[in-house]
């Protein structure tokens, strides 16, 4: 029996709770996590906020861990290694997407790493908030040796679907890109377009945020609520990566974009409000896009690129016992950037 | 003095008035009109739909006609030739986009064939409800042998403008491609889409066009007021083309996209009512595009492209005399698919 923490309604928050995981099957890789990242997704499961929630739910999808176990037939890892788990343990893997290795799109349905059913055996799948977990080589990711572990652990979210999107459309040397927001995608994105050779621009509606920004690696900050800045970058980027998670006027942003320019959502899944002008759009041949997550090959790459120009996550360490509080703070976009849990206090919890 | 027709007021209609054309500069060709087609773009320029329409105005941007006089300069043409020309008469040529060969999309603006400022004197530009007109050579393509040119018209506005999409997405032999809408746009995206060898389906809410459409090249046709028809084409194609001019739901045309699926705006210049899902975008990384006629070298590519594939637009001659009445067909969609303009009706009117 699996020690985990579990919401087991809308209201009742997150609290100790027992789960069983499966035994190894001959694929499989059983974790034991050291480090699971907070993401808002969590607490929108938690308080069933789309709708579909099945309880109890054990949230979390940026896991890190070591190697306790493998099936049979794995032969990438061995018992010790340290690895990574993100927000999707199985597809169909012979369609289409998983063909290509954008097992995100899969035509026939991922699997979530929580709240989601297992192909094999119909169980209900939970997340990292938990001591361990049992998971197809396929979707396991080996965390090189220069990363920090704990700082790792949002990399399988956060991480991932900020790298995927700027490498899909080719961010390179030079190219300027503009971030839109500064949470916990936005501070990725700002590393990773940097490392990438862009020239990088933090788009915040907050004037606290431009030193902590330029910390970050960006050159210039713009204060989006201040129509002359908007004004003097209008017709300026190549891309736009916007991760704000609730609804905005994408309008202004579409005209900073050059001609051909590219505006990537990652974080909005909502109605467009207010609305989008179409003549942004066919007046200068501009795009807009979107981007989920990221490929298993992908996120691999993006470790080792993390690995390779020592990117890290900016996280605040988080005792389990916690986590409610730790929901509250995210709420009002207090903490910097991601929480993580440290997986011991769990382990050592009565 | 030269013949023409232009609209005094907002509510005057088109009416017979003269003009004075720029005697030909170095690099100029002046072109006697024989056809020009009529663009919806004219009605609302003649009715200031736009605001900034500046009275009179001439319309007409999809004219053909013959050389009747060459600049010092000129290499690519001489009297006699046939030759079009469409959207645009200038651009700054030095920015860019124009360095792209993208004059549409020039940093300093294009100057539009007509209701536009000469660069050089300052004049307002005249288009092509005209019995002459005088063009820098830039901004002329070549009429090939193979085509008719009166129904080669349209094809420097309705043409481009849904071939260079096609072209810039890189449609090919057996892509899924959806054309939306059945109109002067819409048809010549059928028949370009076939040409490049896709699989073309027709969107219309007509059962009416379903005949029509299949005559013009449509593989198939779906019916998109019709639900199931609708969801069995779910996640089937790699493109649409959105003719659509209108305000319309893009959202049940974004589900018929694969993932990595691009659908492709050129009609629609509002705001997008009722909202654009982002999640129909970030869920399946799907793109929304927008596209604006086409520079002059793929004008050029365009009707070689048509020379040898044998393709025209389908068109009703017209007297200009008939020309208010004409537009009020086209308001409401009573015409297969384009009028175009005999000039000899306006060259023997008293």
């Amino acid at each position: 029996m699996t020690k985990s923490y579990a919401a087991q309604s809308e209201t009742s928050g997150m609290a100790p709770h027992t789960i069983e995981r499966r035994e190894p099957r001959a694929d499989d890789v059983a974790i034991d996590i050291l480090y699971c990242g907070v993401c808002h997704t969590d607490i929108h499961y938690v308080q069933n906020d789309w709708g579909g929630t099945l309880y109890p739910v054990v949230p979390g999808h940026e896991i890190i861990g070591r190697v306790t176990q493998v099936g049979a037939d794995v032969k990438d890892y061995k018992e010790g290694d340290i690895v990574g788990v993100g927000c999707m343990v199985d597809s169909c893997r012979s369609c289409e997407a998983c063909d290509e290795g954008l097992e995100q799109y899969c035509l026939n349905g991922m699997v979530p790493t929580y709240n989601g059913e297992d192909k094999h055996d119909g169980s209900i799948t939970y997340g990292g908030y938990s001591e361990n977990v049992v998971v197809s080589d396929r979707f396991v990711v080996r965390v090189p040796d220069s990363l920090d572990p704990a700082k790792s652990a949002p990399l399988l979210c956060a991480g991932i679907t900020t790298y995927s999107p700027l490498r899909h459309y080719g961010v390179k040397k030079g190219d300027k890109v503009g971030v839109i927001g500064m949470g916990g995608l936005g501070h990725m994105g700002v590393k990773f377009a940097k490392a990438m050779g862009a020239e990088v621009t933090l788009f915040t509606r907050s004037e606290s945020k431009v030193k902590e920004a330029k910390k970050q690696g960006a050159d210039h900050v713009v204060i989006s609520t201040d129509e002359a800045q908007m004004e003097a970058v209008a017709e300026t980027f190549d891309f736009m990566l916007d991760t704000v998670p609730v609804q905005h006027d994408l309008n202004p942003y579409l005209n900073c974009l050059k001609f051909d320019g590219t505006h990537i959502l990652v974080g909005l899944l909502e109605p467009v409000d207010p609305a989008l002008q179409a003549g942004q759009l066919v007046l200068k041949r501009r795009v807009l896009a979107g981007s989920l997550i990221g490929g298993m090959p992908e996120t691999q790459e993006m470790l080792d690129f993390c690995g390779e120009h020592g990117i890290h996550c900016d996280v605040e360490m988080l005792d389990i016992k916690n986590i409610n509080d730790a929901f509250e703070r995210m709420k009002k976009g207090d903490v910097k950037y991601r929480f993580v849990i440290d997986m011991d206090t769990l382990k050592q919890s009565a």
